[in-house]
């Protein structure tokens, strides 16, 4: 592919995912919607006309890491530590219920017995559908302008919590497996990851702090934070396999009390908006391929995906109500908790690899996949319409310039 | 290499590429002198963190577009309409001065004689000397303030020139060696080129006036402005054969005059200096593998560069004294066109593939670039610190927002 080629597919990606945007939001749904919707079209499922390569992959990778830096810039601090403990019971059975469920699905669908050799198999259906992967969320709670309340908080600290159990499990799962792979290992690393944030949170939060005063409003302040963040987000998959998005998020939250924080957050916002996001979004369409899909699969796959979608639901949304949640907004929380993202496909590839999941339910991970991203903004946008939040007053999108219109 | 490597090369780029940038304006030199610096250091030649891969050379390309686009949305109309006719001599000296040279120079080093069968060789190292490059010497007349004065016009203008007459006479050379080029096709490409060009700023020039009255200073507008831009770079290369970079530019000019202009600008100089420049600028460091140097090429190199350099300044110094220009203000165009970029090297690959070029003399078109890239920034700082231009009042950046430090 010759240089000059990226400009074609770029110029395609951001011009649909805005036409598409645009035209979810006269149906009344967030844009996001209409992003991921414009890389079904112009991806191998419809027209063709743009397929994955490694430059859109990267670009997709950038566009979720500045997204979730955006996020943890945004955090309002007394609220993440008010619904922390909430949080992390919310995850808890965010992870528990889907695992169960999932499980059951198997063996009830396949006539699977507990303990029968098959077993473990249903098992890893199951841990499939634990990961949340929480990036459409933050968009669509960010157009709405909730991102900030204490749903929007609450919904962003468990998933990232959600991620780290996510990760243990998994990892138990694949240990009975495979010996190679050692639980106690893996616990170690988190514990460090846990304690490599701490410290980070310590030294970085003051060393910035310290920046602030000396560069305030400089160019090198915005690219000292980004650099900051992309290094966290390496650090953590490279060095913990913590997700990267987990770390950006964190690095966002290391600098969301420096002064400077929303004059970055709103640089960051102008690139995430232009180029990165429009290719995050619509990569997602992008890398949906159905072809493979046949009757049975189908049958399978819409189990699956009804089984992942309420397992969330119920999960997450009697843990927050448990947490006194009003009921709506226990609603809220189940529902911003269904999206699954790569997460969910990197566990099923991992599966594949250790032998304990067969290649065909990939079509159901991809069908899980793209349901949940359409399906938790309109959903959503919908509950939001019908029960508004208590605690925030109509707050505009916070990232982007006040006087600007945001599309 | 996993997704999330991204992260860990962006991270390098462009923390390093801030780094050397501000020492090399500690030590009065332009910024970009330094981005380049940081590449080389980072890259294969020195420490090695770094590697070429599709998604930087893809991040870089779309660096260079948004440069030279924001070049076009800053153009004074006017100022271009007047320096016109002188770009054109300009351009054609900074041509031709280089192709005769440059056969000389081959001729004398290797004894060749005029009409025999290596002659054609000869010929050859002129052509790929003809290519300038002004992306590095808009950066740096960026960085000084000088970009939209008489000079700064002139300089971008008759390097956009210079490109297209070089396609010409490089498709003319290659034609005496492969009879299936053939360069009546390539002159109706670009006779097609200007009619094309033309006809896109009618109707471009127009239509983007009506849109910029019912979605001014909207995301929309940026967003449309984007796209017309990357379709524009698209289509020169793919259909025309001329660098995806003048499509670009020309896309600038369209938009030039409407009134969403210096916003469009604005938003599209923050991703540059915060992703896609640092890694544009880094990326020339980042390509040069000098270890194929032996001292017999190191000679010819040498000779090669010294040669490219001077026959530049020369021709171009020489055609803009004719059009009246003060004689600092000549050496300061002679100067500024003196920048070689990957255009030269893609000419080098096609005389590879002709049987024109031994691929030993790849390392002294990459010595070009570097040394080029490196000396340019150096000296229009020094000559502009010597002899301030007479028509632009100290005029600050134009694009970077006017309340904030540049660095």
């Amino acid at each position: 592919m010759p240089t000059y080629a990226v400009c074609r597919d770029l110029a395609i990606i951001i011009l649909s995912a805005k036409a598409f945007g645009l035209l979810a939001r006269r149906l009344h749904a967030p844009q996001v919607v209409g992003e991921i919707l414009a890389g079904l079209v112009i991806g191998p499922c419809v027209l063709g006309w743009v397929a994955q390569s490694d430059f859109l992959s990267g670009v997709a990778e950038i566009g979720v890491i500045l997204l979730m830096f955006c996020t943890g810039l945004d955090t309002d601090l007394s609220e993440l530590k008010k619904t922390g403990g909430a949080a992390l019971l919310i995850a808890c059975a965010g992870v528990f219920v889907p695992l169960l469920l999932g499980t059951v699905l198997f063996c009830v669908y396949y006539g699977v017995a507990p303990g029968s050799s098959q077993f473990l198999h249903a098992v890893y259906i199951g841990t499939i559908m634990t990961a949340t992967s929480v990036s459409i969320t933050v968009e669509a709670l960010r157009e709405m302008g909730h991102l900030r309340g204490r749903v929007g908080t609450t919904i962003v600290s468990a998933a990232i919590i959600d991620d780290v159990i996510g990760i243990i499990v998994l990892t138990v799962v694949i240990g009975f497996k495979d010996p190679s792979v050692r639980p106690l290992t893996v616990l170690l690393r988190t514990v460090l990851f846990l304690l490599f944030a701490a410290a980070i949170w310590t030294i970085g939060a003051r060393l910035f702090s310290y920046l602030d005063t000396v560069f305030e409003h400089t160019r090198r302040m915005t690219i000292l934070s980004l650099g900051f963040c992309l290094i966290m987000a390496y650090l953590s998959e490279k060095l913990f396999g913590v997700a990267d998005i987990t770390g950006a998020y964190l690095a966002g939250i290391i600098l969301c009390n420096i002064r400077d924080s929303g004059r970055i957050a709103k640089k960051m916002d102008i690139n995430s908006y232009l180029i990165f996001g429009p290719v995050f979004f619509a990569s997602i369409g992008l890398k949906t391929d159905l072809s493979a899909l046949d009757v049975n699969i189908l049958l399978f796959s819409l189990a699956f995906v009804a089984v992942a979608l309420l397992s969330k639901v119920i999960g997450c949304g009697l843990a927050a109500r448990c947490c006194r949640f009003r009921s709506c907004d226990s609603l809220k929380i189940g529902v911003g908790m269904m999206t699954r993202g790569e997460v969910a496909l990197i566990v099923a590839q991992k599966g594949l690899s250790a032998g304990l999941l067969s290649s065909a339910y990939f079509t159901s991970v991809i069908l899980l996949i793209l349901v949940s991203s359409i399906a938790t903004p309109l959903l959503l946008g919908a509950i939001y319409a019908r029960w508004p939040d208590l605690d925030v007053p109509a707050e505009p999108a916070p990232a982007p310039a006040p006087a600007e219109p945001t599309a």
